[in-house]
């Protein structure tokens, strides 16, 4: 057994100059507390029963979410650890925050939401997702979870490319007799033009535009659609305009060959699916322009252009969506989003009307009730300058690390706290993860070798360091 | 303006001799009270709220469910209706059940089910999913809702079909390659075996199954799988059982053909699946021979067998599943739920193992909580009972009134309190459906011209005079 290691309170003078500040948090712990392993004992026991269950493969550890607060997540077993990972990035404002307990109503009763709303539904609507529309947008649909947000998202641009095709939206006989047995013209051999590295959720037509992990496509049956490639660009952009330029030119170029070559085999491209930070894939991004261009390209070509923030949607980059980084007017036609939204669903413009769009539940009107709580938490404590702040103390750290560990650290890039860093290979970064887990602080991969940091929106600047103070000695160990 | 009726306080003796009795139950209402048209001013200024927001076509009305009761839904005008549709069949115990009111912690906190599960989670599982998994199967994974519950279903017998095809797990670097772009063979050419009429989701590999009506599926691009008749039988069923047995044989002899085509053709059927009601379909019955049979085709010819049990899980034919009336050892090998189960999910078999099957949130721990304390209620109360005997006076009811009105009603049939019956034409029904609620009682249609019964499990023998009472009334304004 280990020794309990409260690494708050140890003195450290690690990384840089700056300790890691005791600032308060009124409702928050003051650092990792650790007392076992991770997974520990009681964690291992309750693998092991819910192995008789179900596969738990997948499976770090279990954890005690009723003592986890704002930043520390405890596990099963009293570990008390600092996490930059929120539960794949889908918990806004920390644990337990004071101001989501307080709203505790209306969750016994799920509604078919479609046919029946609650009365507060407008309103809820109103003061959470529309209050944080995206540019150009003030029609949303709530959705259960974010593969449904994009799989209706496409069934919303198809049905918009059909109608447009058409001249208008009365389907004819043969349509309508030809669609019961899956065949054309009622089901259109239309495709979504999606990228290399995309991630968009794990449903069959969400799938067929998923490209960053074959475990993740194996054995499934799949659509004939375009894929083009995602730009490789170096890192930080600023420094390789040139040649990041050169690299999303050639991309651009390849997807309009691609929208002219689906077009000539009867499966005209109907929709674009992009995000803005390639998450899964391994935090990928591209510039404003190359965004630009690719939503001129599908104007041009009578595409509808879908930004999927599933991931990048909620603030973490300092805005409230990643897209508005690219300072337009009209980004977009569809913008999904889910995790730290709490509700799945997706924007749309009014022509890209959600028609026919439907099932029983519809989303879930208690994640309103929460989310608009999390808005307003947002903008009374200023999250969004704080994620600016933080990510920007987080990023100039992973320079400096990477400055000293040239050989193990690369590529450290970021917008807000929406940051990750290359490692050497996978066997170092699996190791480093593991690590750090065990120092308390808790992080999560993406693409082959990176990890990616997807800390809440109140992980305040004293977190930073805290955090980098153990990367650095894990380090340290990796050298 | 309408008066206000308070039907249960109208003395009544329109429904063969029984009054509605009105027995207590105590956190209920004693009947509808209706206070103006429905759809009212409230619901009718929400809905015009709501239209500029998103697409509000499917809206009924709007509800107050802080004030709804049990089998009342109470809308914003202050209508009092006797809920005989409950949420698309989706509230298992009425609404604002005292026990569930008392689950209240936990809720905050969403998280990564498939990475960290909170303490409870096989606890809860035991004490919800597990306790009352299908006859053969001890394995079940959660989802968010009933597409995803299917889609992933779906997922896990193409896995399992490729797995044995090949002999064992372990894909060749052709099958890794290839998936990435969408070809075969790393997304193999496979089908999913579903029924004309059968409802599976909208999401699209679930919509490539579905064919109950033309909205839901067109212009949306879909898979050439195969479907299969699904036997037009005559009801009741046990007076009609030779040419009922003769459509069925029909029906099984396609399916075979169907199999046998589609591996001619390259595109092997993984899957059947199938519904042990066809619900959104018109509430379509079949014999237990005839899925006994079924599910012997599917072992012959090597084909996974997947009853859908998203609406008729949960206790309301009066079992727990509707396909523990085929008198089953091994019914399935995955059976699907969500619904009246709060949760999405799919119980499987081990050999179909949930490998690979993954995604942020993998449905919501807290609907566990609650399904834990539904099915507490469930066994207290033996609302299994309680719905058989309900069911048996609902349609005994129904047949009289068929009887009564030949020309407007045919085919009741039902188990339990799943019933329904057909009405003349579309209109009527329509209609029926109309004035049924301005008289204070729900009920929703399915299929081109019936109506279906789904109320909750606490729906009493009362309630069945209630509503008979009621129907008896709106029948005789259409005769």
């Amino acid at each position: 057994k280990r020794h309990t290691t409260d690494l708050a309170a140890v003195p450290c003078c690690r990384y840089v100059s700056k300790a890691a500040a005791k600032t308060q948090m009124e409702f928050e712990y003051d650092g990792p507390s650790m007392k076992t392993e991770v997974p520990g004992p009681r964690s291992k026991e309750l693998t092991k029963q819910l192995g008789e269950i179900q596969n738990v493969g997948a499976i770090n550890f279990f954890c005690n979410y009723e003592e986890s607060r704002g930043n520390y997540l405890v596990d099963v077993d009293g570990n008390r650890m600092l996490d930059v990972y929120t539960q794949i990035s889908s918990i806004p404002i920390g644990y337990n925050h004071p101001s989501l307990i307080k709203v505790m109503s209306a969750f016994v009763n799920r509604p078919a939401l479609g046919i029946m709303p609650p009365e507060n539904f407008p309103e809820k609507l109103a003061e959470s997702l529309l209050s944080v529309a995206p540019s150009g947008m003030s029609r949303v649909q709530t959705m259960a979870c974010g593969s449904c947000s994009n799989e209706n998202a496409y069934k919303a641009m198809f049905i918009w490319y059909r109608n447009k095709e058409r001249g208008h939206n009365i389907p004819s006989d043969e349509d309508v007799s030809s669609c019961m047995i899956n065949q054309s013209p009622g089901c259109p051999d239309f495709s979504i033009l999606s990228f290399m590295g995309g991630f968009h959720g794990r449903t069959m037509g969400c799938l067929a535009t998923t490209h960053s992990k074959a475990i993740h496509k194996l054995d499934v049956p799949s659509f004939d659609w375009p894929i083009a490639p995602f730009p490789k660009l170096k890192y930080p952009l600023e420094e390789f305009t040139r040649e990041n330029a050169q690299e999303e030119a050639r991309c651009l170029e390849e997807v309009e060959d691609l929208i002219v070559q689906w077009r000539q085999k009867g499966r005209p491209v109907a929709g674009i699916v992009i995000e803005p930070i390639q998450a899964e894939g391994g935090d990928n991004h591209a510039t404003p322009d190359f965004f630009k261009k690719l939503r001129n390209i599908a104007h041009k070509h009578g595409s509808a252009f879908h930004v999927d923030e599933v991931q990048t949607g909620g603030g973490a980059t300092g805005k409230f969506w990643a897209h508005e980084h690219w300072g337009m007017d009209d980004p977009a036609d569809i913008v999904s989003f889910s995790k730290k939204m709490l509700t799945g669903g997706f924007y749309h413009k009014d022509e890209l009307q959600a028609y026919r769009i439907f099932n029983t539940w519809m989303g879930d009107p208690s994640k309103n009730l929460f989310l608009a709580e999390v808005l307003n938490v947002i903008r009374r404590e200023n999250l969004l300058e704080e994620v600016t702040r933080s990510g920007k103390t987080l990023l100039q750290g992973l320079y400096q690390l990477q400055d000293q560990y040239p050989n193990l650290l690369s590529s450290a890039r970021g917008q807000g706290t929406f940051c990750a860093i290359d490692i050497r290979d996978d066997a170092t970064r699996n190791s480093i993860l593991l690590k750090a887990r065990d120092k308390g602080v808790l992080l999560g991969g993406c693409g082959d070798r990176s990890i990616r940091f997807r800390p809440a929106l109140v992980f305040k600047e004293y977190h930073v360091h805290m955090f980098l103070n153990v990367f650095s000695d894990v380090l340290a160990e990796h050298n």
